[in-house]
């Protein structure tokens, strides 16, 4: 089974005005459920980047881990978990980024990425790309070698893959 | 490769007084880190599992969001993610239940478990079970039949077990 025999888009769900008037929330939770599309969801995730010796798959907490692991478990590659300030009990490197109001920080263990692993980046979902950059940043802070970026979904109107442009991003479903 | 073959508790680092004093943490990161141990360990969190028709996988961010789809998927279930409240967008149904200090609510979508489905919970760690418990009771209150808990690591003296008595619990690595 692959991609081009089920229609991914039919399993995610337009949610009008969520979370704020105005927005078209695009709800994964239904492909989740349907173990066929989850499993050729996850497929089509990693289908570009299956012979190109990704070492690490990196996600950021909590919506990224839905992925994370299963997308390492099938390129027989490893998890960084980055999580948000505070939360991961060993010593960290992070970077602090800029949100719409304020900033946020992301972190990781300092011993997660060997010098010049090959990373791959996953999250469910492409918007902006600000949260994915300052995750970009972060693998590269310690010398990791980015292969590529992918997610389930992209908004291509926030212009994710144009602030992400250094990259090799590949999305499975495009608004 | 079975876990009869790989000793994956050397995978896990020990961090003492972490998150306060006089806690010795279990840290799962080496072992997220390790694809064979990563591969391994999700392998032995299924196995008595395998045959028994699990129709979805259920888990709570954050981190029972990293084992959550790699057990669904090696299941061939779907994944029903429970989220802390206001974090979905779909109408939900939610337990609130007693933390050390204060309380915490929990929530899943309203149509994520199709009566008499069968479940099974998933978190890295089961240590009171005090989140666990609220998981379970989210599931059956919407009728959701829960086959089982499997977790990474079982803190034993924290008798998570013995609080959740009425189910099958099966644990990987137990201190």
């Amino acid at each position: 089974m692959t991609t081009q025999q089920i229609d991914l888009a039919r399993f995610i769900r337009d949610i009008p005005d969520w979370p704020k008037e105005g927005i078209l929330f695009r709800d994964i939770t239904p492909l989740l459920l349907d173990p066929q599309a989850l499993r050729v969801g996850v497929d089509a995730m990693c289908a570009p980047y299956q012979d190109l010796g990704v070492d690490y798959v990196a996600a950021v907490e909590a919506r990224g881990f839905v992925f994370g692991t299963a997308v390492a478990a099938q390129l027989n590659a490893g998890f960084i978990p980055i999580r948000k300030k505070g939360k991961l009990p060993f010593e960290t490197v992070s970077v602090t980024y800029d949100l719409e109001y304020g900033t946020d920080t992301i972190e990781m263990h300092c011993d997660a990425v060997p010098a010049k692993a090959k990373i791959l980046m996953v999250d469910d979902l492409l918007a902006t790309g600000g949260t994915m950059k300052a995750a970009c940043d972060l693998i590269e802070k310690v010398e990791g070698d980015i292969v590529g970026i992918t997610c389930l979904i992209e908004l291509t109107d926030l212009a994710g893959r144009q602030r992400l442009a250094d990259y090799d991003i590949h999305t499975v479903i495009s608004y």
